[in-house]
């Protein structure tokens, strides 16, 4: 995109965005047993960062949020829910904040854009399968290993460790995992998530017991076959059971 | 508050103040066996209404709230931390709040302060006896029993009911009490908060044994003495297990 369309978008911007706002989205997904977070970058900038957006005067907050993933990700109806809201004076870090600006073509460090904005971090849960990445020109997207996390933009990489941190207060509240997960499962995939999240292993058979003992789960009559390897049995979550406490932290 | 002071107010807040973000805090306190929420009202509005303010432009989010609410109660190291942040686009109800400010004097509706803001909510619990409630010429504050909250002004009743809903998720995790109680208690007390929140009325044997199998409760050697009934015995909180507890959820 050129320098002149920038502006001209920051102008236009001024008039239809909330000021001294933005979401950021934390969108995960799990593939081949990994955990995994949608990263952003824009071709003007050398570091990653979430995907990010400003919300518009005449739209509600949340599908803000949902525009900006579905931006990226073609995706409706995703599943995302704010985890909390950053607003401290050091974010974002000032001078970079200024060198994207700059690099936009915006050197007026009274501009709200180049100021600090306050950000309402959102969480997503999506099944990696579902998604269907959209760069463009000017932005790259690409899922990244939650273990591999780069050094991001401003305070990004605390904002996931955050979203992280809600997550693990909730697990025993929700069923983490039925919105990452395909229809059919094995046992071994929701464990990986659980771990990952937590950041530790845990034992197979308890993991196990006290998984079947929440009442989420089915245990269907399939089996996931890999030659050379015992079938293993499938599972799939109880869908009424799983949206009505997924609406107990919205 | 004269009109044109409050003008020039407006005009200065356009300079210090973070546009189209406020927080807004609920604060709960218990006392004579209730728990109750402070709520404000000003002079020149005929309803009551949640402590609100500004972000200034060079002060953490978290900073507003504590200054917001230390202005009213004289506390400093309020426990306080955010729980939602209410960014409809039909908040604040429109026309009740053109007519604040037109009370106010602010007549452009297209000014910042008379359009949508987001608001962030946070939730303060503290012990009702170390507040000293600073009401002033403008302002009446009064703490309100729970269940004898009155219509308030925009979405407040809602916002109160946000922190409630997620106090509720949060009560297997932090030890819910332990900022509104004075340092010695009956259990009773405790369970009534619990009774509260939760909207239901819990057996006592059984809530004594789930409380005291947390680990959070010290059972003392004291008594509360009340002439005509059976003294009853006191307890207090484990300071440092709960203070451990309530940072896994800021």
């Amino acid at each position: 995109m050129k320098k002149r369309n920038i502006i001209d978008k920051l102008m236009y911007n001024e008039t239809i965005y909330q000021q001294g706002i933005s979401v950021d989205c934390v969108m995960f997904g799990f593939h081949d047993r990994m955990l995994k977070v949608l990263l952003s970058k824009f071709n003007f900038f050398h570091k990653w960062m979430l995907p990010v957006g400003f919300i518009m005067k005449e739209e509600d907050m949340d599908a803000a949020a949902c525009r900006v993933l579905k931006k990226r990700t073609g995706l409706d109806n995703i599943y995302l829910y704010q985890f909390h809201a950053f607003g401290s004076t050091l974010r974002p870090n000032a001078k970079e904040h200024r060198d994207i600006m700059a690099k936009m073509g915006l050197t007026d460090v009274n501009h709200w854009m180049a100021q600090r904005f306050v950000s309402v971090g959102y969480c997503a849960l999506v099944e990696y399968s579902r998604v269907n990445i959209r760069a463009n020109t000017s932005e790259e997207l690409r899922w990244f290993n939650i273990n591999e996390i780069p050094l991001l933009y401003s305070d990004h990489n605390s904002i996931i460790e955050k979203a992280l941190a809600t997550i693990r207060t909730q697990m025993d509240v929700i069923p983490i995992g039925y919105k990452l997960l395909p229809e059919k499962f094995p046992l071994s995939d929701l464990r990986i998530i659980y771990e990952t999240i937590l950041g530790k292993e845990l034992d197979r058979r308890n993991f196990q017991r006290k998984i079947l003992s929440t009442g989420y789960l089915i245990k269907l009559d399939e089996y996931h076959r890999k030659t050379g390897q015992k079938p293993t049995v499938l599972f799939s979550f109880d869908r009424e059971k799983c949206e009505e406490a997924l609406q107990s932290i919205i």
